[in-house]
């Protein structure tokens, strides 16, 4: 009788829903977003989905409904009482009550605020609209949606022992990667994709198999559901969208060129230890280290997500040296389209002159690139973004001008301001 | 709560039983059983299982203890209600009732004799004594429990997502042979891959993937149960115990000489169209097929199990034309040793001299080569044949003299009464 009831209670799900929890998400949106309910609550912003990879139409390939229903999915979720013990009760960056009473009940009672969706040519406009710290948390389930949902569609038409075997190669393919990384001494990585994941099994998956083949090796994931629900630490420090919300809040040229110190700031009276990392790219790497405060120097590392890393880590290193600080005791989190060779090659590198760490993204969670026909299931560059805070529109650049996001005479001012010269451009896979 | 029961449950179960059903075994065993009880009930056999890949110790592999549990299984098992409805209520070969009541209902009470179970140096004694239509009933489930006991001791020190990547990998392995074959023109082949089997769930698999994969280019499985289950065809003729029973029981050279032929007398009485497969090889096939009445040229095709398939399959073309038959109206089924690049090249061959058929055993049910450290799980030799008949040894030449079988003198009598010359040794790989 057990399974005629399971069959009947699955056949009542509407949906199959994709993001089943707010906290299956990363756990730096989640400290990113108490620093901003803390320090700047009432900032209107404007979030946007944009798809990098134009060639894949996701207007095409997505049902309008199907999307809707599951944005409306992640609308109807709270936080749920295990949860929210979990976020009060456990120790982040062994830290106890990382997350602040006033947070808490803020979160508890959270909904998500309303989604704008509007078909344009093959793609979708996806908006968010409202106070900072609710439309942040949309960016990784909306990303993790549109990921999913493009893939179903892709995978709509095989048949079960295709799919099967499409699973087992992908698994094979992941487990092979592992096995490559088993050997390195000392290695320390990370889960970090969440955002652009297959789904939200395979992440799961990825994460055990990374959990038995790496042992101690492996130092955590991203998503909160996937630590609590395999106890495994939480891991993530902050992202772009501080500096950009910042700088667009920013009256002046010189409180644009002050904002993105003016965060981390902020960061430094809420954080200790090995959540102060260093973010420098988003409007250069270079001049934001060679303008910054002596007290960042004593940071415990920096996180590299843009341009040549290994060029990237050696201004790093050669900073840390300029302020007396001993770059062994520093910590490089690689954190931009990594696969195996690149770790390893950075790890062997570095091991030795800077303490390193990796955190695998979308080559980890989504990597089914050459098996099925046409590459259908290759991932994309696929990004949710701020793009405007109190009505002024926001900027990034980065050091790869591919990733540079903003009004064209926005981002020459920014350039200005910020003495960001000419740039590599780089290609950008995911 | 239905959770809690179904663990509970399954934690009761002492063994995890290999073999299940009775009917967990070829189909041509059921059929050649008939014939027994028919022809001969009272002939006493001893069956004796052997290891001719004597470099896998196969007593330091597997304990003793669950070996006999799972035999001792074995004996507990007997037919269900729901496995006598199908054998006595589907069609066969197109025909119905193929199973006559008398031997229905003696199976209906069967349970399988006692087993003599010895350990010899690193090797096991295993044989079954008693009434024919009793003992060959053994043959596959033996086989089948050593096989996968085996696999079972490989596997027991493995992780589980690298158990899993390997059945991953095993089934992309399997996967890339099917699409292989897939795209053959007029390809017939079915499954022949019990007894050496890497498990029950794994040869349901693998059927189910030739299935989806093949479509009607899979002709069904000689495996009973798994046809009952996946209501697919039930293959498979007769094979060699038949006529080495047969010869052992012959009291002169002359009604040796003439057993084979008396074994095929008695099916030609039974079977008719597709069952009227010719097994020439048992003392080898020149002579076999230059002695044969001329009725036997009427049968419908010749099963090739020894030597150099091509040259036997020429072999049967030849004789078919000398007896006047068209061999492009004959079906010849190939099932020694098969994996896709022989079937391909065997099918384009043959493609419009004759008709073909497949009979894929091993290399479709149990292909792990490659797959682990060592190729701890490559499938090996493992046979368990009739030795002797009412206290006489039996005797196999084939035509490869690696696979012979009997006591010296017996094989150079057998080899002088059927005019054996020399004969080309092929290496015996599965």
């Amino acid at each position: 009788m057990a399974d005629i009831a399971t069959r009947v209670h699955n056949h009542n799900w509407k949906i199959d829903p994709i993001v089943r929890s707010l906290i299956d998400t990363d756990f730096y949106k989640l400290l990113m977003c108490q620093s901003v309910f803390r320090y700047k609550p009432d900032t209107q912003v404007q979030f946007s989905l944009i798809n990098r990879t134009t060639s894949i139409p996701l207007a095409d390939l997505i049902d309008e409904g199907e999307l809707r229903e599951q944005l409306d999915h992640i609308r109807s979720l709270r936080l749920t009482r295990g949860e929210s013990t979990w976020m009060r009760g456990n120790t982040f960056y062994g830290k106890r009550q990382m997350f602040r009473p006033d947070f808490m009940e803020w979160f508890e009672n959270l909904q998500l605020p309303p989604y704008h969706l509007e078909r344009k040519g093959d793609q979708y406009e996806l908006t968010f609209e409202g106070s900072w710290p609710e439309v942040m948390l949309w960016e990784i389930p909306a990303l993790a949606v549109l990921m999913e949902l493009r893939g179903r569609a892709v995978l709509r038409d095989m048949g079960k022992f295709e799919l099967q075997v499409l699973y087992a190669r992908g698994m094979t393919k992941l487990w092979e990667k592992i096995e490559k990384l088993r050997d390195l001494d000392g290695l320390r990585i990370a889960d970090f994709g969440t955002r652009r994941r297959h789904s939200y099994m395979w992440q799961d998956w990825a994460v055990q198999a990374m959990v038995e083949g790496l042992g101690d090796k492996f130092t955590g994931t991203s998503n909160c559901h996937i630590a609590m629900k395999r106890d495994l630490e939480a891991v993530g420090t902050n992202a772009h969208e501080l500096p950009m919300v910042y700088s667009a809040l920013a009256e002046t040229d010189d409180a644009l060129r002050q904002a993105p110190y003016d965060v981390l700031a902020d960061w430094h009276e809420e954080h200790e230890g090995n959540l102060r990392i260093i973010l420098p790219d988003t409007y250069g790497t270079k001049g934001f280290l060679d303008g910054a405060p002596d007290w960042l120097a004593g940071w415990t590392g920096i996180r590299i997500d843009s341009g040549d890393p290994a060029a990237a880590a050696e201004v790093a290193i050669d900073w840390w040296k300029e302020r007396g600080e001993d770059p062994t005791k520093k910590l490089v989190i690689f954190s931009d389209g990594l696969d195996t060779d690149k770790i390893i090659e950075l790890h062997q590198k570095f091991q030795g002159r800077v303490r390193t760490s990796f955190g695998w993204g979308t080559l980890l969670t989504n990597d089914f690139r050459g098996l099925t026909k046409g590459d259908t299931l290759a991932p994309f560059s696929l990004v949710c973004k701020a793009v405007s805070a109190n009505g002024k529109p926001t900027v990034k650049l980065s050091d790869n001008p591919n990733k540079a996001m903003g009004p064209k005479a926005e981002i020459e001012r920014y350039k200005r301001v910020f003495g960001v010269g000419e740039q590599d451009r780089m290609e950008v896979v995911v």
